[in-house]
């Protein structure tokens, strides 16, 4: 048997075209140029990340033509109930912008889809949501056919089936007139772990190549619009550790210029997060050596060579991860319920 | 929303017909008049009652043609696993018979269906057994398609699609060459609850009348063979108090008529289950009047009456039947994955 | 090992002696004569029962002596949460009547214990209560000493130790100002089950007689107040059967009456739960014989000695007993935690 | 609330003095002069260290007196069952060896406690170990006194009491002849994690300090003998992190000591984990700096300050702790009831 993928997507806005275009008139410029428009606003305590792909943008970049909108709440905890609030008030604000396109789905079908593994407490975000949502199925249930569905497929490796085809063959004898998944990511970046989502209308693309689009869940495959909303659980390891000591080296990078700071001679909370994002980091040199002047990048491929195979080449979840399946579980089928029932009134 | 039925079943060997002919020489007349053969035979505890339906047989008694076998260990108990053992070693000899008549089986697929609610004791034997299944699905998995697929579907209320069309998406994906469906049942005697498991190649017709093969899940309606194993979990009320009226019947007649044999002087054990089946019933007419003469189905059939719309008119499970359930459910998936694993070498 | 007791309680005023007396006056001269009080109200859909037993009563029907106050929303159904809330809402009052006798719970320690096997669905209301309990612990917790505990100590063949010696373990251990003890009961009625809250002071004496306190979860043995929340979620097989037998009777009588009388000329829904509890039961003779008139207990005895060792001996639960238990979980918690708060602050 | 420590020790045989000690020669030293004698053996492929601590050891080192065995099968991987029954028998036969100084507890009472937090999966090894050793309780019970007595309490956020207190109260009432405490532990390696089973009759801990032993679940603290078997389930971020970038160095240093061999010519598996740990560390200054050559501690030490506060300032469990955990669990609750059954047969 193959190795089967674990988690199967990426937050778009840390793919490294994103990330190697991130002060704001690289961005303004790959719009015009490339077929990507990117745009960055705050709502409340919400940060909405939202990027538009296009054909000739597709071509560019390998990420399928459509929107990305990514929301974050950044230093998210999960006893923050006002913050998780928000971040759901604005999912439901932007879905419901993605689903004024389609106004069939007002008195049509809506097939919900919860990817991922329930034993694996990181994958389980997906199936947890979908039972919730189960509870309000009966109300859109008639004898001659309902316009909820509810669907929990679990993983390959659980059934023997791909999850695609299983989508597929639902969609093919359901036939909504849309399709939403929700589904665990992987994030490129520790800071964005349990405290983003993700809403797409480009759906689920695992083997991530545009063109090879037999095993996506996508509108092209299916033949139906796909929404996905997705919630980055794990990090890779490598990504981890060299995020790690990119805070590292700001943190020392900081304190050397501090040192010399006449400030710094009055500073009482030397341990306080003062990390200094424009400290000079030539300073670090005779410490740590010409690796930190590497871009960050670098430092990730680097450990992931060595940890290959490796016990620390893994997905890593924060300590509250239990917590954090069970608060987006809940705040989703909270969050869908009143939409569908919105929607449908 | 309609009221959806909760369980599915019935025990054919239970169905009116089989049960108004009950005597050996009437069966054996049922056979050849009428398109039904019945068969009664002992392996170790295990009763196996084999029925045996033709297209005749169908027209005559309105049950699908194919075969019923019935295994049951009487007065099993949840703590008697050589019992239990027995039964599922049965189970499986029967199955190994019948599959042997589906010789692509051995090189093709087979689809493993755990029919029910999870969420309600009784019903969540089908979704159990497969659970426990899952763990053979990747030693039957390859890259371009694998021969293990196993799925519980959840019930109408949960997912707003019908099973049978589920099943149907599912089967029409994968193209199985045997779909094994597992599925809790209701008894019609409260004595074979939890003690039997009827096996049948005739799928499961929830709706039951033959013709009406829209909803079943049968190899009419799906186009491959399907395999039903069934556990009755549950009793009609109705029928449990028949069956305890019944049993005091039996008893109080039996003391009587122990009362004038001389034996009874010496008796020490007057509340053993001294129950005599053919003691003079005629003598409860003072004290239990008329109805005591009645047929066992008439009684049902008042209470029945009586108890429409009353909380009593439900389904009842014995007090064990959360042991009863996990018993089950792992004794099955053990002896289904050997049968896979033995059929697949 | 002997056999351990499943069920510890019985709701009092279904005791013999209660109900012997049911009617208004022989009620009121209990109450003088044998140090028994009894009143029934209503508070809106609630019926109120409640019995005060004084040392005097204890002596005579061997109750102990403390308040016993019985809540019922007859009829009631899984979805009806109005009616569920109703009678939430009179246990908290009726809690804080009893309450306020024992001023150093303001300021001073509860215990809550939630009795029972969280295996066996109708005996998991104590446990799963106490589970959804856990969440205000962290409110009242100091570093030297919190101001609530909760725990779910399990049964003795799961624990090995004696539930009752668990109790008193935690109990000489924190000392509390007041131990709330939340447990499943046994009803002596099918028309209580799972509509029914029992709330005493006099704690939970398995072995039932007065005088044996050893094993007792009372102020008596522990030393410390102790209420009791009791829901009756299981039936006994002989009274279900007896209470199905009665309905039986009640529905032909009236049957009977009803043919003689005009207005069944012009009866559109003889269907209908028509049942007329003063129709004349001789009319019942010639078909029930002797039996229909004995009283409804001696019935229920009659099949208590039948069922013996039979598998309908046994406790019975309603088919949506996984609802019910999840409901009374939910609504107990939240009712308790509500109740603290407003304590408390 | 005071903020809980969410767990509560640590591998002895990685502790700092143990660690400074790494050498043989170093080690036997440590024996005669400091009251610490060390051993390390290997039984087939579990590698078993063995540190004993006398009173004099117990001043110098700050780790209470008596045996800590650590079994240890690197490279473990979940799917390795025959590596975690290795693991499994050799816990026994140590278990053995130490219970053999305590004859009372063959004809005695055996309480098991399983700590931690069910609810959080690193965590949850204990409680569910102790879960499926409920299955024989029965076995051992009698109605005057059991001799199998099991018991999960929670945490004390979920509870309300400390653990040590509950702990207390039960062996006060129990009395028995042995408590056996099952727990997870938080790593110093994260080689260690998930592969590594600790067996000490020390007891547990909390507060670390020697001397302050009212919070420790000890013979001190309770009177009666303690085993401690501690299975390390997370590992701190700073250390994983070190441990990472430690590889790395060692990986880099091997490359670069490569290049200039002959051998390396023909090497033709370069990405294979070829780590040569005396590869010389000064080839790395130019790239790395300076700290590449600083104590591995040393590094962990600079994270733990960076990371205070920090997202990864957090304990970190392997991508299969639900896996782990739930073999674990399986593996320690049937080596415990075999140990059980045939020390008291």
């Amino acid at each position: 048997m193959e190795k089967l993928d674990f988690f199967r997507t990426d937050l778009l806005d840390e793919s490294e075209e994103m990330v190697r275009h991130r002060t704001a008139s690289e961005k303004n410029r790959l719009k015009e140029e490339d077929g990507i428009s990117f745009g960055e606003s705050r709502l409340g305590r919400v940060v909405v990340t939202s990027v538009v792909v296009d054909a000739e943008g597709e071509k560019r970049i390998g990420k399928k033509k459509g929107s990305y909108i990514t929301l974050t709440v950044p230093a998210l905890t999960p006893g923050d109930t006002e913050g998780i609030d928000d971040l759901a008030r604005v999912l439901i604000d932007k879905l419901e912008e993605m689903v004024a396109a389609i106004p069939t789905v007002k008195d049509g079908k809506i097939l919900f889809i919860g990817l991922g593994n329930r034993d694996v407490t990181p994958d389980a975000v997906g199936p947890l949501t979908v039972d919730r949502l189960q509870s309000i199925v009966p109300e859109y249930y008639e004898e001659d056919g309902g316009e909820v569905f509810v669907y929990a497929p679990g993983v390959t490796i659980q059934t023997g089936l791909e999850t695609a085809d299983f989508v597929q063959a639902l969609t093919d004898k359901i036939k909504p007139d849309l399709l939403i998944v929700i589904d665990a990511l992987a994030a490129r970046s520790s800071s964005r772990l349990c405290r983003t989502i993700q809403l797409t209308d480009t759906g689920i693309h695992p083997g991530s190549g545009v063109g090879n689009n037999r095993k996506e869940v996508s509108k092209e495959a299916l033949g139906v619009p796909v929404i996905a909303i997705g919630i980055p659980t794990v990090v890779d390891g490598p990504v981890l550790i060299a995020d790690a000591i990119d805070s590292m080296f700001g943190y020392i990078a900081s304190k050397i210029s501090e040192k010399d700071s006449p400030s710094s001679r009055l500073s009482v909370t030397p341990w306080l997060h003062s990390e200094n994002k424009d400290a000079d980091r030539s300073t670090l040199l005779p410490i740590f050596g010409d690796w930190a002047s590497w871009p960050h990048e670098d430092r990730v491929q680097l450990f992931e060579e060595v940890l290959a195979n490796h016990e620390l080449r893994t997905f890593i979840s924060p300590k509250e991860i239990d917590s954090w399946v069970s608060i987006y579980a809940d705040t989703l089928s909270d969050s869908l319920s009143s939409w569908v029932a919105n929607l449908k009134k």
